[in-house]
């Protein structure tokens, strides 16, 4: 189960945070899999193939067949961590009717009068599709923390909230899929200073992101507490050893294909008379060959 | 404007319906551009990373540069014509965050409660997206005209109302391109054979396709009327031959492409000072090189 070649191991066993066992590797590691870009690209490619053909099957499940299934991919890490370049390389390899994106930026007044997951369950996937957040409720217990936007007595208890929200959705057939990008500092460094000296980049540039780069280290032990407390068995969370762009794009869609596997959607059976259907086709078309069109 | 190697006409002017015109060719012809499925595949690389470098530019320009333009393609055509199939391999070559696809079935009793239209205002894209409607409002003068569902006297004042409702959208940003895949009865045949035959497509058909066949005159009429009474200035319908599936995807790929060269869109100039942020990275980065990650 979820594993093919080159890849001895589960991508998912390898990369699952397990609580109290902390980040299981380095921002550069590769653990398992492609060790340089033109094997990543090449796994990626074949990755890609079977990805889309269990996607379709996952969304006829969900769409023709009655299925209830889906599949929720949340992204976070630090800025320049790679969600949006994930989102490009990853889901571009699949049939972009599946798959719903949902970005979660700062919550608008109107959000904030809510719980902090109304906003996040209207963005879950509905049957057969795959959904993608690009940061997501884990930002309530992340720069809400950080930047002490609520007390602790507010932000404490929703660790256990969220478990309970995720445990709800993998009841309801949402299989969650949580992945942290892990850079370093060094690399975070690198990459802004890039789209500072990048004309192109610039727009993606903000001066807000050199504060919330100063509180590293807050931000290290939100995310260590994220990890250990929220890996769940419902709801796991894998550590993206993230420095190297082509080793998150590989080993994110090699967990979207071990999952997906275990899945294994199915297309419905005709519910119609095949035979009959043919007949009609072949021997009553109502349009001679070549008559109209 | 809109022309480069390989197609010394732009394929807008060549495909574009005109008011009185019909349809400009034949679901087999290929008027313009590759002559062959390999020249399609080489023309549909190269139109995919320029369209991509400007969609980027107008996602960029409405999320962060305060802009109002978006894309609206419009994509209507009988069944098995392929409007899956472009969503699949078009837009697939698009970065999903900015895609936005609506897909309009039979509407549901809440819809109907409505006038026609309150529906696809709701999907109508925002400010830096692309987005495709799968089916449209056009329904409500195709299928709602050729079964009868509503008289003449409520269907008949539609066009207006959707001219006016494409002008209004123009005139708030939204490029509205509309594509009619033409396909002809025989290829149509073909591909429900296909279909039929293929157990891995079985999923796809539905009894009532060979209904909806049976009235293939009757929905060339009501084409006919949409072609020529809703491609206006603002909002024209190009008709696509598609009964060759790498003509259909390379054409409506170009379509796109060259839409987007004339809104030009333009990433926004920073408004920060980028020397002062790159003194701040690198001479005041709170994070020593190597303390942290």
């Amino acid at each position: 189960m979820g594993k093919k070649q080159g890849t001895s191991t589960s991508v998912r066993d390898a990369l699952r945070v397990r609580p109290g066992g902390g980040i299981p590797h380095e921002p550069r590691d590769t653990p398992v899999g492609p060790k340089s870009k033109a094997q990543a690209a090449e796994g990626l490619a074949e990755t890609g193939a079977e990805l889309g053909r269990l996607q379709e099957a996952l969304w006829v499940e969900g769409t023709f067949g009655g299925g209830d299934r889906s599949v929720l991919l949340v992204l976070q890490g630090m800025d320049t961590s790679g969600k949006g370049g994930t989102i490009e390389h990853v889901f571009g390899l699949l049939n972009p009717q599946g798959v719903r994106i949902a970005s979660f930026k700062k919550p608008t007044p109107a959000e904030k009068r809510h719980d902090f997951l109304w906003r996040i369950r209207k963005q879950v996937p509905t049957a057969g599709l795959i959904g993608v957040f690009d940061r997501s409720h884990y930002e309530d217990v992340l720069v809400v923390r950080v930047d002490e936007l609520v007390p602790p007595a507010q932000w404490e208890p929703r660790f256990d909230q969220i478990n309970e929200f995720e445990a709800e959705l993998a009841e309801a057939g949402t299989t969650v899929v949580k992945c942290f990008l892990n850079i370093s500092a060094d690399e975070q460094r690198e990459r802004l200073l890039a789209r500072l000296e990048t004309p192109e980049k610039q727009w993606k540039h903000n001066p807000g992101d050199l504060d919330v780069r100063a509180k590293w280290t807050d931000y290290e032990q939100a995310y260590a507490d994220v990890l250990d407390r929220c890996s769940t068995e419902d709801a796991p969370w894998y550590a993206i050893p993230a420095d190297r762009k082509w080793y998150r794009n590989w080993s994110i869609a090699r967990i979207l294909l071990e999952t997906l596997r275990d899945l294994d959607p199915q297309l419905p059976a005709p519910d119609y008379d095949v035979a009959a259907e043919l007949k009609r086709l072949k021997e009553n078309d109502p349009l001679l060959a070549g008559e109209a069109g």
